[in-house]
């Protein structure tokens, strides 16, 4: 079945997808960032077909995640070393790890994050490096960049006004009398809208 | 073409491929998170088959990140909500936006995060939310949890030795005179493989 290329999508996620490619790419990743380097190793770590381990790797090191180095002359042999960008895909890896952890290991994790100086589980937060603030608060919110074009703006916007109304009609419904007149708890919001738009 | 499940594998970033699905659904979840609700909503914004469309979004349902709710009886319609679970996705979201503005958007962001506080432009960034300390440390290592099974621990500990040659190998290879002895350097990483083996 053909894939729809998502290559000259504006969006940096769907940018993201087209480059990584599909799910062996991203356990192949995985297994990288655990310190996998070698053809065998990964296919015993994944139980693949060689064929298809062959492409998935040939495509990441064609998109710049992984790098291809010989380590053994005779016979010829290669392995395969993150390159800057694929180590970088380490925060999406753990926080794919993080929510599998919390909603599908029922039985308690299997992969956890340490940190080995202490021995100590990590409890994986993202926050904004400038102000300090957990980017889960409702104040975070996605907005058109500079380079933004008009329908991809056009889409934030009005999803943004969308998820303004539904806040709104879900404060009325479920607090009718305590809440805060609405008007002023959106102000801050419409005000970045504007400041973006 | 078949894909081989990943439901049944123990790694919970296979559990969580598994669950989403595939790219489209990705796409779907971002617009969710961005405040979509409505078949031509998701529609308009992704360009899709309604076909597709439809079976991306049962599926979702099934999942359970999305729930399909009746909002108008004559005609019959229904938009998608996300449960809790979806709208936990978000920190995945996050990490996948953040990697592909930084590296995939040569001509400059076109969605950012902002603090809609202040119009500021977020940094995500992902610490340790116990000691603060920030997640790419080097640190930070993936480690067996307490429901690995024999196969799962074999491949993490033998991830982390060979991880702990290579350090061991750029130390000597590219600060041959100025590093610290290699050993004690080692020393934290290899006391916790030992715990949590």
């Amino acid at each position: 079945m053909e894939r729809k290329s998502f290559g000259n999508m504006q969006c940096p996620v769907a940018r993201t997808l087209e480059r990584v490619g599909e799910w062996w790419s991203i356990l192949i990743l995985r297994d990288a960032l655990h310190g996998l380097t070698r053809f065998d190793q990964f296919q015993k770590s994944l139980d693949i077909a060689p064929n298809m381990l062959t492409r998935r790797l040939n495509s990441l090191v064609e998109s710049g995640l992984l790098e291809r180095r010989q380590y053994s002359e005779r016979p010829p042999r290669h392995e395969y070393i993150l390159t800057d960008l694929g180590r970088d895909f380490r925060s999406i890896l753990v926080a794919l790890n993080t929510w599998g952890n919390k909603h599908f290991a029922p039985e308690g994790p299997s992969v956890l994050l340490i940190d080995s100086t202490t021995g100590e589980e990590a409890e994986p937060v993202m926050i904004d490096g400038k102000s300090g603030k957990r980017l889960n608060s409702p104040d975070f919110v996605f907005a058109p960049g500079p380079q933004a074009n008009e329908g991809m703006k056009a889409r934030i916007n009005f999803a943004r006004e969308r998820a303004a109304e539904a806040a709104a009609n879900d404060a009325a419904t479920t607090q009718p009398a305590t809440a805060a007149p609405a008007k002023p708890a959106k102000a801050p919001r419409k005000k970045a809208a504007a400041r973006s738009a």
